[in-house]
């Protein structure tokens, strides 16, 4: 078993587009030898993207290393939460980028969560229609989101709609970020890691169930092995199907009714997390209609009950209102209703032909009232 | 020498995303045969993009061809001119697009000028991380602006400033859409057929000398084969340099000046063609200045001047702010000025080292006042 600081590393294979993953501890201040030593021109400003909640932890370690290192940077500083992944934020960061002078050798990192990465990924991919993007990911539901070069913004009528592949040139995931996560954050994200175990991996499903305690504790050694795991499955994953013509669409497990969650409970009520937790339940519980084991709901919830995450809809939540979202989600293809389905733990199948009545009773079969 | 109605048929080489672009008449009609051979589905519904002087003229034809092939189609209509290169109007067409109902099998199709295919590109381009796109162009300078794949929208500090590279699926060129181009119009559209000429094709650049007269009567089959010529440069340059690395910056020759030129005038006094044919007898200077023939720049201005373009600075203008809009333009890597050079008639290279006094020297010489 590896020490606390091991520093782990994985490569997200993508030809010439490839790049490192790091995870480890006290990284942050390794930024500016990371510019150069992958040959960023010093030259070339800076723009680093960051939230109100992290700016005052960590932006003046990342800003220190690249300075110390030659590098000129500039801090813009978005609002904390989702409502800041809009158009309106990314024209101030554009904005932001110009009054900084970036050019075309210029880079934009990335320094937060997922809503952070998305909205300063979609900024690099855009302007001067494209140049250097970098992650530095300080929620344990971002080690989803800095991988895979899938960067958006939401629009009032849907979310992510406006965006691009956009991949990293790297993603520094320093551990100790993650102490300063409100609990809630990271039980949420935990539910992305878990995902990754629940499609392709039954063996890391069950260390994270033998480890939901370190885990929860943020013990340096579990965090790091899980990232790296999490990450692994998203890699190999991304890497097979860079634009989600097929394989990478497995990723979306638990999206489909979780986004429609997000969707009614206005993305204020429900954490990303909470909702794709829940509708992991309930695509293990469509995996029992289409005749699979029913041992694979109970298990899965099970698990998301231990990890802290809820697995029922509010009852407030009007049925009618989560399939109407759920209409409008992208991942409906002329009409049809496709899921991600778990045929097993670690193994899952995409299905193009589930009945829409089929949903429906599992939607109300998830209310709070309903079951315990 | 090919019938005025022959259709003109060439290949932009990109791999997977090789595309042809079609040169004809009477060819609006046949966009829904197109659609149906190109294997484009029935069931995904079509954006069509137009703005408000060109749907008048062509939407319903278009529309009408789509509807017989089966496709269900819905019109935007943005405002003529180079405004609608905004972020606020990008984001009306994203709402158009989500009311639409569009998917991710689903196509924007630009019916207009640069400025309909460049904003109708980069809806394109985000829509869902980018769905099918094609360029329906009506001006002779969109010859450039519809292939290639730059697409774009300004903000207020900078032009084309927030884009993608998001190529067609073809583009179909019906040279009976240019006869209701304004004569100014006509002329700034050569502007960018002559510098495809001047970059590449010294023969050409002959044969538009020997044609400039069936030219601007827009006779179809000169017409048709400046196109083609046009394009061809285009395609050659763009397929073996489609992300602007290297070769494609020689596509900027005179855009330096000339964006400058438009930048001061605030984009309404001076059309892009008008900008760039002065801008590319600034460059022509330039060479005169490296030691390359004196008779590039005369031959240069005699040629624009044949075809009715400015050839110099309006006197209004003031050097500091047309030196000062050069210095915010993305063409300068580092602080230093780079320049496209013709080093004879079709033929130029790209000068990393030109000296900031020069380009003043040459922006006073071709004032108004100065010259003849
Ligand atoms: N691009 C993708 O592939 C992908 C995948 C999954 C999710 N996402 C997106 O990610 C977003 C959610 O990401 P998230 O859960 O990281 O949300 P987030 O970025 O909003 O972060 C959650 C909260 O934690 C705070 N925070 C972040 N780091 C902190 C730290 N180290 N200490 C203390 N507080 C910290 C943030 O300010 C915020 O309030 C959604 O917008 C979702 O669409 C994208
Ligand atoms: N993407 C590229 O590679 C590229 C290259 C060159 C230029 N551009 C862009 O192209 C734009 C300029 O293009 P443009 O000159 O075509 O401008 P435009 O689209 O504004 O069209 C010029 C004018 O002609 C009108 N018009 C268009 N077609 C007509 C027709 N058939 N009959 C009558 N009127 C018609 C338009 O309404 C407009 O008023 C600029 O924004 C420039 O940045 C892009
Ligand atoms: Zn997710
Ligand atoms: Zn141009």
């Amino acid at each position: 078993m590896a020490a606390s600081t091991e520093l782990r590393e994985l490569t997200v294979e993508l030809g010439e587009r490839s790049y490192p993953i790091l995870i480890g501890t006290d990284l942050l201040k390794r930024t500016g030898d990371l510019f150069l030593k992958r040959g960023f021109p010093v030259k070339a400003p800076v723009l680093l993207v960051t939230d109100s909640a992290v700016e005052h932890l960590y932006a003046s370690t990342v800003e220190e290393s690249l300075r110390q290192a030659g590098y000129n940077v500039t801090r813009a500083v978005v609002s904390s939460g989702e409502k800041s992944k809009s158009l309106g934020v990314f024209d101030d960061l554009i904005t932001a980028a110009l009054e900084a002078g970036l050019d075309r050798k210029s880079t934009v990192i990335a320094l937060g969560g997922g809503v952070v990465g998305d909205l300063a990924g979609f900024v690099a991919a855009a302007y001067m229609r494209g140049i250097r993007f970098v992650q530095i990911p300080t929620t344990i539901l971002a080690h989803d989101s800095s991988v895979g070069g899938k960067v958006a913004v939401n629009h009032r009528l849907a979310k992510n709609i406006i965006g691009a592949f956009h991949q990293p040139e790297f993603v520094l995931y320093d551990l100790d970020t993650l102490k300063s996560l409100p609990m809630r954050e990271v039980r949420a994200g935990y539910a992305e890691v878990i995902k990754h175990g629940l499609i392709w991996n039954e063996e890391f499903v069950n260390w994270c169930d033998e480890r939901a305690e370190q885990l929860l504790a943020l013990d340096s050694d579990s965090l790091g092995h899980a990232l790296y795991e999490g990450c692994k499955v998203k890699s190999i994953v991304v890497s097979r199907d860079e634009r989600e013509n097929d394989l990478r669409a497995i990723l979306n497990l638990g999206h489909t009714i979780g986004h429609a969650l997000e969707a009614v409970a206005g993305y204020n009520e429900l954490l990303h997390g909470e909702a794709i937790s829940i509708g992991m339940v309930g695509s293990a519980r469509l995996a029992e209609k289409f005749g699979y084991d029913p041992g694979i709901a109970e298990e899965t919830e099970r698990l998301f009950r231990k990890f802290g995450l809820p697995v029922r809809i509010p009852a407030h939540y009007a049925t009618d209102s989560i399939m109407e979202a759920m209409m409008h989600d992208k991942k409906f293809a002329e009409g049809k209703m496709v899921f991600v389905v778990p045929k097993a733990i670690g193994e899952v199948e995409i299905r193009g032909d589930v009945p829409v009545e089929w949903v429906r009773g599992i939607v109300e079969g998830l209310k709070e009232e309903s079951g315990k």
